[in-house]
């Protein structure tokens, strides 16, 4: 399968189809469900190792275990110190990249597993949302030049004292795509539950359509904006350590899934648009009749980020009697404390109401190629106003437009702009 | 408790009632076998905290946990690696010390938990049933004396390599007494679901009394004569190293338990005898007419050992006419194996027939005493013989007598031997 996977020009001409190649797959805990799918996924690594490729694994814990882990937990704690919850919570992955080991070795497969300490990846301290400070990937590259397929528990780490940390949820993607960088490995490969990056969501659109490549900036525009394909932070840290990064499908024999690049496609039929994206979870606060004067802005989004709520557009209006009115969304979790928060900032500044609109949706289109097509934005507000969907705010970025909408109209704005921006038509491969 | 515990008089000399004290305590994989035991484990180690005492705790995995995590291994494989194996079996203990690390804090007890790898414990690379080299106990006593209760995974080290090992099944009684000799502890503490050693099984006798004391002796042959209280390497490495040792119920507030005790007790009333011990798995193999000559019990012996058979009594019988039985006991699950090795030897040596007796027990008489007192052995014979039991074999050391009976009459034997020594009656505390 691998000799098909760079299997476009461009690539062959790079690496050849034929050569040995050092690849790094990932697989989530879906596809390490149960003893039958851990036996899946070690015959797909044994058809890479058949291939001559040297092959890293890295593994989720069995899905349900860590939330199992993390129930056990709470009977005992409320407020678990993140050292120790950690500890525990490492232990999910740890039991994979045994099980996966053992399958591996019983279909006559040389194999290895490494704890995230063993490795060993270093992290920082921050228990539960620790970040990699770096790999010491010799140990694995003798093992791998010795015939061993090595297989790496994802989401943990250790810091300098020897504590176990863990990366966070998702955090298993970034373990992949750091090891891939490390070890200068030339795929990066992210076994999930779906074939690849679809242009919008295919249980709102069923035309949605697959896309064979998708570039980072691109990819990171879907994820924020809720396509939960990949982690943010793995496709953040795959375009700065140029890692390609390959999203396929565990459950599907031959898939190519979606490659995303660094670089543009140099395809002559480049879409304006590479798709759909959306967040359902989107609240809206407006402090009403802010004086309009240097600082408000600070004072109103100070208090807020003390809070800890994570603030996305923020728009501000001056009206002709010198008041401004202030707005910005929020996650729909953080509205009611946002909205304490701001009661008592209200007073302070002489504003004279905090208005709250909680159901409110976000909706983008993203692709690299708008900022050569001029008119997209245009084409956009037109689609949405035939079907006379009101736009509430607007954000714009490089290669996004995004709007705030009522939250029923949800489903209809996505299948309007998939099908105005030509999404739903079959393209070249 | 703790308080109480040095509470003989000797004892109280020694180390006095309030001083500070450095304590191991172990738990196995029973009293960790729900949230709700393992806040009652808090709670226990917490009042000795609050006594001023220093505590390492060992833990087991809840009970459960390795046998589900046995069968996760078998779906995938018949012949594991063991390495592997230690891989996913090891996280059972590291589940338990980052959960009652969580307990301990919730009630306000500063602790910290450790791998076997983190402490570290460093074994031979004998995966699955590795020995201790070494501990390096300062990081302990520097959290110790920083006010933490350190919390150890039991059953489980790393070798020089960084791999991970483990102990084998009952391992963790050997990591707490491996502990408590490293940090040269005051006491170590062994939580059972038992309430300390006995004179014999309860089950068999109901009149069997609680041992106060036992010595190092004469639990090792109680222990290697089936009475499960302890790990006997447990309880090898405490005489080694001079560890106290007591066995104590997790289940019980004020018990005392039973204390193993280096040296013989003091104690005018000194039984002759401390119990009465017992292995219903037991058979008898016989291999008839053998050539009376050098050499033949290695012979014999050899390709037993090479089948990796563990052999017990061992008895060799010349008759008249130059040929000798030789007759040794095996394990009953051993004993299929060990005629189809001796069919192949029998040949070879010239024997006329290997004879297999298979319904056989072992009934022991156990004490320290009894090198002082002569009459044990024609003692227990009588008894035995006035009930019609016929004795088929026998063994003796400094410290037991040990007879083959048929195992029919097993509780018979158990129940007038504890009589006759009068193991029944209450002796002075």
């Amino acid at each position: 399968m691998f000799g098909r996977l760079p299997g476009r020009a461009n690539s062959k001409q790079r690496s050849g189809s034929n050569t040995m190649a050092l690849i790094v797959q990932k697989y989530g805990g879906t596809s390490m469900g149960s003893p039958e799918r851990i036996k899946n996924v070690a015959k797909r690594v044994a058809k890479f190792r058949a291939q001559g490729h040297q092959v890293v694994v890295v593994v989720s814990a069995m899905s349900g275990e860590t939330n199992r882990l993390i129930a056990l937990t709470k009977e005992l704690t409320t407020t678990p110190s993140p050292r120790e919850l950690d500890v525990v919570l490492s232990t999910g992955e740890q039991v994979s990249i045994g099980l996966l080991a053992l399958a591996l070795q019983d279909i006559g497969v040389a194999a290895k597993s490494y704890t995230g300490a063993q490795v060993k990846i270093l992290t920082d301290s921050a228990y539960s949302k620790a970040r990699i400070l770096g790999i010491d990937e010799a140990p694995i590259r003798a093992d791998l030049d010795a015939g061993n397929v090595v297989v790496v528990a994802g989401f943990q780490g250790v810091d300098e004292r020897g504590a176990i940390t863990t990366l966070g949820r998702g955090g298993s993607d970034t373990t992949g795509v750091a090891l891939a960088a490390a070890l200068k490995a030339d795929e990066c490969q992210i076994y999930t539950d779906v074939d690849g990056v679809y242009t919008t969501d295919p249980r709102i659109v069923p035309e949605a359509k697959k896309l064979d490549t998708i570039t980072f900036e691109e990819m990171l525009e879907m994820a924020s904006l809720g396509s939960k394909v990949l982690q943010i932070r793995s496709v953040e840290f795959a375009g700065k350590y140029k890692v390609k990064l390959r999203v396929l499908s565990s459950f599907e024999e031959d898939g190519e899934g979606t490659l995303i690049t660094v670089e543009e496609s140099k395809k002559m039929e480049q879409p304006v648009i590479s798709g759909i994206a959306f967040n359902r979870d989107e609240a809206k606060i407006t402090v009403v009749g802010v004086p309009d004067q240097p600082g408000i802005a600070y004072q109103i989004l100070g208090p807020v980020a003390d809070a800890n709520i994570d603030v996305d557009m923020i728009i501000q209006n001056v009206g002709r009697d010198g008041l401004a009115d202030f707005s910005f969304t929020v996650g729909r979790g953080d509205l009611d404390k946002t909205v304490n928060v701001l009661d008592r900032v209200k007073a302070v500044i002489g504003a004279t109401a905090v208005e709250a609109d909680r159901n409110l949706c976000k909706v983008s289109v993203v692709g690299v190629g708008m900022h050569s097509h001029p008119g997209v934005a245009a084409k956009m507000f037109q689609t949405l106003s035939v079907e006379g969907i009101n736009i509430r705010m607007i954000s714009t970025s490089e290669i996004k437009i995004s709007v705030v909408v009522e939250e029923k109209y949800l489903e209809l704005a996505v299948r309007v702009l998939h099908k105005a921006f030509d999404l739903d038509l079959d393209r070249a491969a």
